[in-house]
């Protein structure tokens, strides 16, 4: 019942999905599998059900195209603790439970949510010209008519923190440090570092407002927000990603001389008493069903893009991937495949923990429960293609790895070169209290061109790329309901 | 006394430029030259000189990045009638006298200038969310308090024309028609028409307003500004163009089912008592200075970017193609090279001839010498690769094609299939009073991903490619310029 802009999978779906799963039922022994222990003929592997389960995902028989797009079409943007995350999330209550998922329910948690309202910029000196700049996630309002300063020009965080005390007093401090573009995203944390302490470091020197060139690999005029970090309960002064563009051009006009003054209007705001929600839904194990499986992927987005690749993406790969599970005829897996689609993953919070409140709601409700959690993972980092499996170290070596790179290995994932020790921020919490990771990279060279910006929309979203996530999701995921193997490495 | 953003050009020029140049003083033939009566060895041929000037600018010995970089950096935005257009024109006007040309000059005209204003758009059913929208150039405003209606979706604007009389009655009517990539732009005069009439087309049948899908090739949350056509003095409706991925947003909602219903807010208004101005400069001829060769662009660009693209980089491509010409040791050309960098060349006016003013204002100022304009051609069209030249009907079968082909074919230049009817539209007065066109046409294949959105700023500007638009110019206006050919082929 997902909407019809698909008229491939619509033509396919129903069709061959039952055809490749039927298949499955008068079995025959794939080449690769001959050299090892011959199966009944009506019995066939977990490995030979992962290759297809695999095979049908990358044929487009999965619904992750048709989640994505009806998800990020009916809420748009879906900022934490707003009306349009808690649609979404009653959304995908009424969606999970149509497509046969179990235990579907909300858990709700308090949230301080923040709200972007209207923002505007402008070089005022040497000539008037306008600007374009984006709040940073949890920074606060200038005052109502505006603040305008002189700008201090710091070509890298550093630099700035190398700064004397009153260096700044009464101005902007801009950081100029370009994001370097990585396969693994790698450019991406060492940016983020400014954004996350620059207003406090600023305003530690004086400065009255915070700039930087926007986190990012892109050069549109289209600035990468995200979140800056508290300071005793409050970002000491508003705080602005300026495009890339824009960036370059402050750059340049300082560089022709003289001084170069610029204005900043924001009227963000914060609500203390809001709430956010997770969604969880599960396939129950047939042997083990207080053994978890937990799949997470988060329903918020930033408020400036519709959320399709951070995260509505990760959501669709992960459902998609247990749905084609759920489907497998008289193969429910010994144990229970959980899909999370977290609450609130982007915003900083004022308290401790500061942040991942959806993960830690989880974790903290499931407390009981996660010595159980056999394994988990997490999808949120776009679209692109897997490359790369991370698995918990202690099956690093097992034939359970062996088994998995044979199914994955001919779509592209390589082993990693290290064992997985995190998934991603929902998860966080639940890896922190014992829960072993693993971890199916994707290709991040693009990533960083969409993320966190307006770009974020569904016409961003490449289906092929989108087909293979769900065919390694679905294929390592089964693998790893439907066995036995102790990923914690207990003896 | 350019800034200083270029090293490679900064270390190369003065002595590069000097070396080349002083070459062409102890000359030898060109291997292409070989089948061709001998030249005094002190006397290159014109053809050798073009070839000389070509080389240089290929090899970035020409100020086209170094103008368009000071022009767009030090004025941004540049609409017409504005602040900033007068003060770039100020700043061309000293620049071409310290560059050495003649007769250089402001030439004002009157002018009803458009000014944006603050604009939004929501879609208010069946969710909230934000909408991209940029309100189209002569647009009036929405009522203060904003305008809402349902939306009723035509696929292309004939279906709009197609529609009775009062279809849309207390509607906004949205064209969601895609524009067609094609390496000549011709995609864009089709797209076009709708953003021309769609807001009288509209009105006509009751509509309260009028949103197109971006006239453009890209996929960004940028959208297309451009004109709308007034009809009796104003336009009839508040009109706005949708970006592409907004446009793609609204159709996927209607086809979930059920009412799409939007809010639009802009405070467009008019300046009526606003001017603008062309700038003209000049190398005189040293044989016919009455006959004159016409090189234009436009200072003047759109509101959203800095009009680096469109149109930064003509000037920068004509003022470099004469500068290199005008420092010839001892070669200053027969005829006339004039460089006009035209005002106003984006907005419609109220009045006839509705636009074009500052080529309008060109061909009045200087009705009496058109007659001994010998040839006029304008570079409007961004910055990527010249690949075609189209000479005039007289002389496409001349000695003039044949060298002129010698010295541009080995950059890539092919010859157009049809003579030169036009060249753009600064030039298109004039050009209509009889002066013969040429055009050398780039390739607009990624012309439309940037056109009249923020995104046009310097970072899009390729220097090879705009090195390789200099070579072009400068070859062919030398050649022309130092030649006795009429473009007209009067007998």
């Amino acid at each position: 019942m997902f909407n019809l802009f698909s008229p491939r999978q619509r033509t396919l779906r129903g069709a061959a999905v039952a055809a490749s799963l039927l298949a499955l039922l008068s079995f025959a022994p794939l080449p690769s599998a001959a050299a090892r222990p011959a199966p009944q003929p009506s019995e066939p592997t977990d490995e030979q059900i992962a290759a297809q389960l695999r095979d049908a995902a990358l044929a487009g028989e999965n619904l992750a195209w048709d989640w994505v797009s009806e998800l990020t079409t009916r809420f748009g943007p879906r900022p934490a603790g707003g009306d349009n995350e808690r649609q979404a999330a009653d959304w995908a209550v009424e969606r999970l439970k149509a497509l046969g998922f179990s235990n579907v329910h909300l858990e709700s948690f308090p949230l301080t949510a923040w709200v972007r309202g209207v923002e505007s910029a402008q070089i005022v000196t040497p000539t008037s010209q306008p600007l374009v700049v984006a709040a940073l996630g949890e920074s606060p309002p200038t005052p109502p008519t505006g603040l305008e300063g002189d700008v201090v020009i710091f070509p890298t965080f550093a630099d700035l923190k190398a700064a004397p005390a009153n260096a700044l007093t009464g101005k902007i401090a801009f950081v100029a440090a370009h994001m370097v573009r990585a396969q693994d995203g790698a450019g991406y944390g060492v940016a983020v570092e400014a954004r996350s302490d620059g207003p406090a470091e600023a305003a530690r020197r004086g400065a009255i407002a915070f700039v930087l060139r926007s986190v990012g690999t892109d050069s549109n005029r289209l600035p990468h927000t995200g979140t800056t970090a508290y300071v005793d309960g409050k970002v000491p002064v508003p705080a602005f990603a300026l495009a890339a563009p824009d960036a370059d051009q402050l750059e340049r006009l300082a560089a022709l001389g003289g001084k170069v003054r610029i204005r900043l209007y924001s009227s963000a705001s914060t609500v203390h008493d809001a709430h956010s929600q997770n969604v969880i839904a599960d396939i129950p194990g047939r042997v083990h069903p207080e053994e978890v499986v937990l799949l997470g992927a988060h329903l918020d987005s930033w408020d400036q893009g519709t959320g399709a690749i951070d995260d509505g993406a990760g959501t669709a790969i992960i459902t998609a991937a247990a749905k084609l599970i759920l489907d497998l005829p008289h193969h429910a897996p010994r144990r229970t495949v959980r899909v999370v689609l977290f609450g609130s993953e982007e915003v900083a919070q004022p308290v401790a923990p500061f942040g991942a409140f959806g993960g830690h709601s989880y974790a903290d409700n499931h407390k009981a429960d996660l010595a159980r959690h056999v394994l988990a993972g997490e999808s949120d980092f776009g679209t692109d293609r897997v490359y790369s499996l991370a698995l918990p170290a202690a099956v690093v070596k097992s034939d359970f790895a062996t088994t998995a790179m044979r199914v994955l290995g001919p779509i592209g994932v390589l082993p990693a070169e290290e064992p997985a020790r995190h998934s991603g921020t929902d998860v966080g919490p639940t890896v922190e209290a014992g829960v072993p990771p693993f971890a199916l990279r994707q290709d991040g060279s693009q990533y960083f061109d969409i993320h966190h910006t307006a770009n974020d929309t569904l016409d961003k979203v490449d289906r092929e790329q989108l087909d293979q996530n769900v065919a390694a999701w679905a294929a390592l995921v089964w693998l790893a309901a439907d066995g036995e193997v102790d990923f914690r490495g207990h003896p």
